[in-house]
């Protein structure tokens, strides 16, 4: 077993926004890092870090960001990760782990297998099951990621230590770590996340374009806000993913289409029972979930894992 | 200008549920009225009603209940309006005015035209835009009502004085009054309620319906969460209100599925500039849609109507 709890001496992150300023927060709040270097794209929002708290300095190039890490983490829009993995590679020493917090693992993973070459060995994919609908170093939170699961994609490549590494720095957040491969994660959160963001953007875009959309949103209640709060979410980092995930988003797609199709006739049908059947599954099976969560939540609470 | 604000003597309510349990608490709290009985098909509900002080008295049938009420509403889930006129159709009183709750109004008008032939002119129709995941009379809240719409949707046969009495009932318990038609009340809410619970329902019966569910319900976050938590309502209500509405819900359903057909070509072209188009304006069109509400809060809280 190896020896995966030393406080990191210096972690990189590539992003100080919600995502990399709160793994930030929580590394720092459990003592688990000696000296945060931020980089990015944004001067303001690196400067906003730095005031915040949220980092201990400020990199001026990819390279001197790495320099002596012992820890790096890509917490930007996952469209970026090729670049920044380039631009990282000549200057990776071999003690470096490299990690990412992309929503999607299979377009992360080919990157690294492009960008870093001989070096892939040390990328450990993962991804951080938390958000917020805010932005920017302003929106990290210290407890972003407690309670919340932490995914894993580990790579034939990668050792046991740094993968235990990764791991430990995301239990120091509060983070429950789960492993799938890259492949098999995308399908589940093209399932779970990934469509059920389109869904929300494509019924919002709907009733937008519609002559009368101004009387129609003036009744859209509750339930519609709710439905549809993932579409506040940001158009960029969505295109993104949709673009990374889009085979396994299509397959879902597909299913959920085949299923209004199904519908849809029951509608033209009148079918009472058929219309019934899928509600009443469909409720039956919400609450369920929510059952387990709930027990899931209590166990957590009482000490359990 | 009629004289709308006396107090009402006897509320006849059926359905002591949410909705109706409510509107009763609502009416009380305004000192709106004196004596509140309530009739419905579940005798504990009834018993629990008159328990939590939600009714006073519990009517042994339709026409004991309407017997000298100045105000009949019916809270029931629609499809059962036609029995329920046809109920108390001969006992009304031409001094008794009835509404409803129903969140279809089309098929509810024609239920009325039907069961109350030349008492149709009592009937005033209603559908308050407020509602929780629970039913029965424990959910019932006295505040649910509060800065909620109430749409009217007034028939040809009404007088003024009538839709007058039932706006001021709903205004009692702090709604907003606004009028639809039928047919435009019900196109307006296919789109921005009926169809989304449909949408919902679907997502989570699709999801439930896979081999690998369990997976998938294990990694389902809050977006899930929020995106389906109309899922988590009635499905006999929705049911009900899914048949009554089905013609404007399949004008919905359809233009919906035509912009997911849309997106599906975006995806299958890798189409970075399309999927952005749709993402950010459905994102701008929620934002405004949210910023829109919280002025009419802020107006609202702030004595303007």
């Amino acid at each position: 077993m190896p020896n995966v709890s030393n406080v990191f001496k210096r972690v990189a992150i590539f992003g100080v926004g919600l995502i990399g300023g709160s793994f930030a927060l929580a590394l720092k709040k459990a003592g688990a890092v000696q000296h945060i270097v931020g980089v990015g794209r944004s001067q303001a929002s690196l400067e906003r870090a730095l005031q915040l708290g949220i980092i201990d300095s400020i990199a001026t190039s990819p390279e001197a960001a790495v320099k002596d890490a012992d820890l790096v983490l890509i917490a930007a829009p996952v469209a970026q990760t090729k670049a920044i993995l380039d631009s990282i590679q000549p200057h990776l020493s071999p003690t470096t782990i490299v990690t990412d917090a992309g929503s999607t693992k299979s377009d992360v993973v080919d990157a690294a297998k492009e960008a870093l070459g001989a070096k892939l060995r040390q990328f450990v994919p993962a991804h951080p099951i938390a958000g917020r609908e805010l932005n920017g170093p302003e929106a990290a939170l210290v407890d972003l990621y407690v309670g919340k699961k932490a995914v894993i994609t580990r790579l034939p490549e990668n050792n046991d230590a740094d993968v235990a590494r990764v791991a430990w720095a995301w239990q120091q957040c509060g983070a429950i770590i789960h492993y799938l491969d890259p492949a098999g994660h995308d399908a589940v959160f093209a399932a779970v996340s990934h469509l059920p963001h389109l869904l929300a953007y494509a019924l919002v875009d709907d009733i937008a374009r519609k002559e009368h959309a101004d009387t129609l949103f003036q009744y859209a209640a509750s339930g519609f806000r709710d439905f549809t709060r993932i579409a506040g979410s940001s158009p960029e980092m969505w295109r993104d993913i949709t673009l990374a995930n889009r085979h396994a988003m299509l397959q879902e797609l597909d299913s959920y289409t085949a299923r209004l199709a199904v519908l849809r006739q029951h509608l033209v049908n009148a079918d009472t029972a058929g219309i019934e059947g899928i509600y009443a599954n469909a409720q039956r099976a919400r609450h369920n979930w929510i059952s387990a969560i709930e027990a899931a939540e209590k166990q957590q609470r009482e000490g359990g894992d």
